[in-house]
């Protein structure tokens, strides 16, 4: 086996002098230590690796699969045989997937090194997400799947004795109005009903207060879920009281935390409701929060044992992708980049406030008062019905991808509650978004804004 | 806008003559050209494509992204941001994954070419099923999803309007014994119970008789699942039968191809289900079927509306990659590969019967009589107890992936019965294996036979 | 063929909205356009590329090359057969190389797409020279050798008739006093003598006085070289009036500029020279100038018909790499990086001068008043002969690559004359390094120094 | 440093079981065992390596180089900064290239990877050679330049001291009638003059007759060229004759071998005048011989020396791109498949003629009787002039590249001789060809015959 920490050694009979093969071994050293750092540690490392890196890893654990071996004789019916070689690129080399029997933890006896890519993958989940807010969870996974179908996972996982034993199944879960489709869908999708808690208007924020949920249990609610991350009006959910609401009843609560770990002060009411009460699980896309492509969650929680069944309730294997582009996005960042990118974050936020305030003036419409750390929300209430309408085209015709233009009297769906009185426009300053994003869409929102009034 | 028809028009003032322009753009036509015929006809190409045509596909269409438009505003909270160039190899440049508001095939906005690159891939789904064995089916979709994931989302569809109108739900899914973990899961997960209709011995295989079947019809039935490929000694359902039974009492009947792609027996039969009762969907593994890397399925359906209500259920956004995966193989295999393979497997399922015959009567065995055209069990009555436990240490040892060595006594799980007398071993003939894979295997048994016997 | 300015037709009738449609069309043809334009224009683009957009082009082109025909029987002694698909990427996908029976820019018949981007190449070497200080030459190539094998063939080149016709050839060529090793071997392998004039000091400054050379000239004499770019001491030759001498003489008269395309301030003087009198051939490094790898470099001359010679004297057919190299970094860095570049350049520039100074007051040593716009050289008095030679020894384990330490007393070659009396250090802001490196060479330098003085 | 021999160790905590570990460990070593196999026997493995491994070991290499340290401080005007990540491709990730200061294979202190690449690269080059056919040959280097600027090279080398120390220099290479301009252009690049000796018509056959090269020998020559590999109707030189004659008049004697490594026949002709007599170097093509793009050779020499000065003479700093290209060849080839592929070319070779002559039967032509174990000629006698010319359109219109129609009383030069009296077409089974080109390309000829004739 070649010992790279010793490949100097084979050409001390070379030509070349020895203090040109040692500074050789030193950059090599350089470019392979970040590697012996990790397995060491196990941790999402400080600095940014190169991608040169990132590939010599995945390269060398994807080599560690059975399919890589030309000297195995393979009768299994499944045996990550591919047609084409692009399907190494797709899969970073691990065509075998993850999980084993629908546990999706397991180790692969076929895979011994997408076996480790998955063990380290989660265990920088559980690391970044400590160090970004949630020092108090035991434990944390990367799911191929968005946010909506990991509440389906989450809640098919906690209620997996009912069905095992033939219980006599509670079948509802209590939703704080949030009026978002795939989330809807989730519950429905496991066999329960959402029992939807309205929103009430508070000044410009909707929220929905602790009492009317607490009047709405029944006997038959078997969990609450409760949000970070909203569109404005909507604000998040008073985590802290529905956590003890949740414990004091004996409810599974989930967190939908959608795109909520770049922010440090969704984080800190999480961290708070998982020190007040009962937290089941927080759920969070690997997109939204840590620039991946689209497909993947994670899954963290404060009881161990809560992740290990959610991981054996995956039916079956799944697509490795989704948790590679989850490390590739840990490693490519660091704890250093990724704090950059949050920092980045707060900056346009106050970018695109300054900005929308400068407009708002200009038209005479003023920044609604809701609070959210990404988004932020314009009032358009001099703009008719037709001409609410023809601003989202103006938008999307100017390129602008992204703005909510909103007429709660055309829809109510999206504002989390009835009768919200002022219509509105959303933009949001995203972590990963660029300052030029903000500001080139503020001034084409107030060029289309003058071409549809005129 | 570059048209590389008139590539050409460019260069007649350049110092190179007309006739090698003219020979370098037929070339370059020849290269292009499937791609035009791939949009025309929107089916499997006849004969495989090279790596790089399909990669200039993949770009042309990954291009059509608005998030690679740099002129683009971007103030939504999920944009395609990536923290690595790496991403845009595994997500094949489609950053902005599948779906939209928990609709997989609706057309997203920001990824004009990520939806037409799905919309093709279903078209051929539908195309080569209809090609090797289902001339039946309406529609088909690839989903990002295991076989098992992909009955819960079929079961969980089939079952909404249920949910929605809060209906008093049917719980229970007639299984006639299918010993297989991830199946079972992805009953529960949404919330149904399966009701398991055992096993039969009728010489050296397993049936389940469709008597036994219609016999435990209760009024708490929602659907019945029913299955092709599976592990000697179960043999297929009588899927025509079962198709009838699920027409007449109004069951939702949905079946596991699970790698039966690849044996045009098994295709028969389920085309013959289609024409004679009641399918909801098959469901079919891409990776064992269709040889991409874990993680994505085909559902077909005879009935178009199922399809849409499948791709409805599907609660959020999803993974891009599987679905590429997919695509790959079918251009880099085309309809003639594909059929070379299948005539390879058919090949290698009689090379291994043969081997595995002569090494039977060597050690007093015989091959257990069972149909099935991808694997076969030979028996192990004469090994004791711990030395079948031995056989599947030494065949690892030996490098031998896929077989399964099975002593019902300790285990009857995976017999689909109870009291299955025979000890044996399965080996499979599965497509993309090599006629070397089957040979060593067979080698290697042998040695690890006397091995342990000595 | 596809025609992908009219992709979206093919999907009129899919699922995907029109208008939908259009934006990919749109972000497409934002992709595509620039290869338009450059393929209309033939001159560097004013912005840089993407190199996915790179990748496009040469994709495209080198598919044009009839090895990628499957069509065709090949039955020649040279196909472009190649032995693995590594190949195309080190050879971006141009395997047959470049040139056609010792004529580089000959179109090659089995490279349509080969020729197509060599021709382009050139355009671009032209254009960006004419950009960047040389509007006076006429024509310029590309060729797949470094600097000094460029003088070679340049002075075959010009020679050709004499070595053809069979005269009785001069043979010397006058050399004002350039200490670099490969200059010299290259006016030795085409069989040519150096006739060396040498340098004189000038307080600091090395030069070669005009006098000193036409003092020199004989009837032996062929060619004159001349530089910009070199390290201090050795100064610019005064070009212009080599130039008239040369006109004057009937002399051949190359100008060495190996690294001088970054400084506005030497292409002046090439410019006025060719203005003045007579240049045959101007020489430039592609690595050093235009940061690809190794291995290229562009010639340049005001006269048409000497390129030409030029291309007829490479002896074969050539590596395409280098080529290609040149190409990708004239569209990934465009007029505007490069110029970007350069300013960067001249603002390190002072950042060097301003440190150093800093640090020769506090050893009490001075910046050496030799003109150059990248280099500065600054007094060693104060060491012993031992020290200036472990002085280079600790900067090497300090990780500082490139200064060069000399110790006139020890070595003179190099200096550019004898008996230069003052040791010194040589540090380099050249185009492309950083300012960290710039700050942090001279703060090793510090260290360094203190270290080998105590 | 990671060991990856011991990447187990890491994980010996975590959930993953020994033995999948080992498992896992064991196929990484049979990836990475042939890497270490190559350090230590420095030759040409028996065994094709795949791709991924040759990117593994080149990646690893190129890791050592100094452009790689983020942790350096450049201030030299050439540190392999780079525009684009598209060059680390097109270099293997040598971007300082080859060579030190005018000596390739001088270690370059800025690249201790890019050296240990070369010098394994030279060995592997030597050894190839030594294994099919010249086991008496010394050293050999790899050049990227093409077989004529290799022989530029090699005569400048050799005659290095003469230059030098401004010697009286002999002016004329003896050169047996080659008629290839390329050759004859390398021979003028450098200052000499060719003095061609006359082919002579023997049957079918040009020979040069060793008598009229030695009656041709006078004071200043100083050089002789040989050839093995050429078109017909020119057969090889005596090659063991014009050695000793070499030996004899103390001439330096290089063979040109273009494509001749292919022919274990041709390699034996060589082998035999090592023997013999008196061969400085043996030149031969790398994509030719062994499948590389084009630019680049090997240079062989049965004396150290040769290769050493040949090496100190190429005037700077050199494209690693060539060398690289040798090297994948060679390791995805290994031994045995390139003595596949020689065997392949026999077989090709006795195709070509058998298919030739049966078309010869029906138009009434014959096979010309010409010692070629790679190409054939067959006479065109009944085709007059025009149709002789519309014949080569016809088969380009066919797409059938390299054959070479010949028709002497238009053009001599090619034949080697005056007045060769027959007309004819030449077609190629050279190395890497496959037997559709060579059936399809008869195929085709004998179709492009009879248009022309109707």
């Amino acid at each position: 086996m070649v010992d790279f920490s010793k490949i100097i050694d084979f050409f001390e009979s070379s030509n070349i002098p020895k203090n040109m093969l040692n500074r050789g071994q030193l950059v090599l050293n350089q470019f392979l230590n970040p590697i012996k750092i990790l397995f060491e540690q196990r941790s999402v490392p400080n600095d940014p690796w190169t991608d040169e890196q990132i590939e010599f890893l995945l390269q060398t654990l994807s080599n560690m699969d059975t399919d890589k071996d030309n000297n195995t004789a393979r009768v299994g019916e499944r045996e990550a045989r591919i047609a084409s070689k692009l399907h190494l690129r797709t899969s970073a080399g691990f065509c075998h997937g993850v999980g084993r029997s629908g546990f999706l933890t397991a180790p692969q006896p076929k895979a011994p090194g997408g076996s480790i890519m998955y063990e380290l993958s989660n265990y920088l989940a559980r690391n970044i997400l400590r160090n970004f807010g949630l020092p108090n969870i035991k434990d944390a996974i990367v799911v191929p799947l968005c946010t909506g179908m990991s509440l389906s996972l989450t809640l098919g996982a906690l209620n997996s004795d009912g069905v095992k034993y033939n219980l006599n199944l509670k079948r509802t879960v209590i939703v704080p109005q949030i009026d978002h489709n795939s989330l809807l869908k989730s519950i429905n999708l496991v066999g329960f009903k959402p029992k939807i808690i309205n929103g009430k208007i508070f000044g410009d924020a909707v929220r929905i207060p602790i009492e009317d949920i607490k009047s709405n249990l029944d006997e038959d609610c078997f969990a609450i879920i409760s949000i970070t991350s909203f569109f404005p009006p909507r604000e998040p959910d008073n985590l802290k009281e529905i956590s003890k609401f949740a414990e004091e009843n004996d409810l599974v609560h989930v967190i939908i935390n959608a795109y909520g770990v770049q922010s440090p002060e969704w984080m800190k009411l999480i961290r708070s409701a998982i020190d007040a009460g009962r937290v089941d699980a927080i759920i969070q896309s690997t997109d939204k929060n840590f620039l991946t492509p689209v497909g993947g969650a994670v899954i963290a929680s404060p009881i161990e044992e809560n992740i290990k069944k959610i991981s054996q309730t995956y039916a079956g294997r799944a697509s490795a992708t989704p948790v590679v582009n989850f490390l590739i996005s840990m490693l490519s960042l660091g704890i250093n980049g990724y704090q950059k990118l949050i920092e980045e974050q707060q900056q346009n936020r106050k970018t695109l406030e300054r900005k929308l305030k400068e407009v708002a003036e200009k038209i005479n419409e003023r920044i609604l008062d809701i609070y959210n750390p990404v988004a932020i929300a314009l009032s358009l209430s001099n703009l008719k019905e037709e001409k609410l309408y023809a601003l989202g085209g103006a938008l999307y015709n100017l390129r602008v991808t992204g703005p909510r233009v909103y007429n709660p009297k055309e829809k109510s769906f999206g504002t989390c509650c009835s009768n919200y009185p002022t219509p509105y426009i959303v933009m949001n300053a995203a972590i990963g978004a660029k300052e030029k994003d903000i500001i080139s869409a503020v001034e084409r929102f107030e060029r289309a804004y003058k071409q549809i009034v005129q």
